[in-house]
């Protein structure tokens, strides 16, 4: 069963071009992340900032990022996002973002980030918590 | 008599720049930040991570930031900046930031900002205190 | 007369926020120059792509830039921007740019920009031109 | 034989890093880009701007970038980053880059970028062209 897709549409900004007048492509990298916060807000229903608190997690900290850039976005054109969970594992999952501009995938991207709590012993280190089924479950409307 | 400048040389990536080929304003205020952090790291001779600790200071929050465009700086250009505290006030005070691009002046930038530390009861204000006369006469070479 | 006056709203992303936790100061020059591509676009009814080809120009430079910051503004923040333009003077104008956040305005910024064009003999000159009178007149809702 | 590989240092900037205190993903992807140019800047040796014209390309546009996030850098941390060509193909090739923060590599990072012109015909289409065996025998100090 396919999770929770969160979509989300917005316009390129002048300011995330390049002098060949496309996206630079670090911004892209900012549109995941923004897209995998409000995918997280819509599917567990708490607002982004509160996600940590909610949840007792330190946040969830992201380990491999990658894009394929299909096709070039560029100052004004309209982006339509989908971010979903592709898959969840023990402490860790997948988010897919794809970004439609002109009606064409124009890039992909996916991230894997980690269900993490501080330590609580040493708190500057960073360890992996299982998610919660019940996370889980919201993702899949349950 | 002048206090210290802060000299730093750069050049200008392909991501600073946007479609009509020059740095994108915004990226001139990060400079600017960049070179504050710097002039205080080699006036007073503690790393810019470590300010914060070393003077019982929350940081040195922008109040008040400014730039005037002259000239255009494009990718692979090299940047002279100076930068250097114009004057100090009580809790406050104005940093310069000259960037030199292809022998002139391109960018002149003046920031304010304020000695701050966080409230000893509620720690989520901010509050301004007065700079210590040490850190002023660092400054001054003396 | 006040001139056409653009409202945007927009939340503030994690990425927008440096380890204080608030938005990190360049990012409200984006935020301005957003604006002002915003207001342009809904104040003369031409995509802000198209701006330049419609009124024969090069663009509209920045040639002065200022913000006062009065409070942060953190992740998750709900921005109500506005954006008017205060002077319209022969070749330049001036956009003031005012953000509400919590009820509160927190960051106030100015732009100074410039109608320009190539110069006809060495395209890699921008010149300033005069402000046609049916912009301003737009402007002013004529 | 090992392609020629090119080293730059630099320094975490206070912008660079977001309310976690780390670096915020994005600016690993500026860092890429920065150091593919470097690379060819001195492989080539021909300065990043006059790469496109003395070769007579449009450009090495990105196709793929991907990064592992090992450990984390924050606010003045000293990265040490290596990057370098692994593989060329016909007209695509792979660039590796390797930052090492603290004595431990903190980030990987792979781009697959493409050697690019300008259709004769339609020139708003680009198209991938062989890369010269030339270039390619610079990068192995031939």
């Amino acid at each position: 069963m396919a999770n929770f897709l969160s979509r989300r549409q917005f316009v390129i900004e002048w300011g995330h071009c390049d002098p060949a007048g496309v996206v630079f492509n670090s911004r892209f990298f900012e549109f995941f992340d923004c897209g995998t916060w409000a995918l997280f807000e819509s599917a567990l229903g708490v607002k982004a900032p509160d996600l940590a608190g909610t949840f007792g997690i330190f946040g969830i900290p992201l380990v491999d990022a990658s894009a394929r850039f299909l096709a070039p976005a560029r100052f004004g054109d309209v982006v339509e996002m989908s971010s979903q969970v592709k898959e969840f594992r023990r402490s860790s999952f997948d988010v897919e973002h794809r970004l439609i501009v002109r009606g064409a995938l124009a890039v992909e991207g996916h991230e894997t980030r980690v269900w993490a709590t501080r330590d609580a012993v040493d708190s500057s280190l960073i360890k992996s918590q299982p998610i919660p089924d019940k996370v889980i479950a919201r993702f899949q409307g349950k």
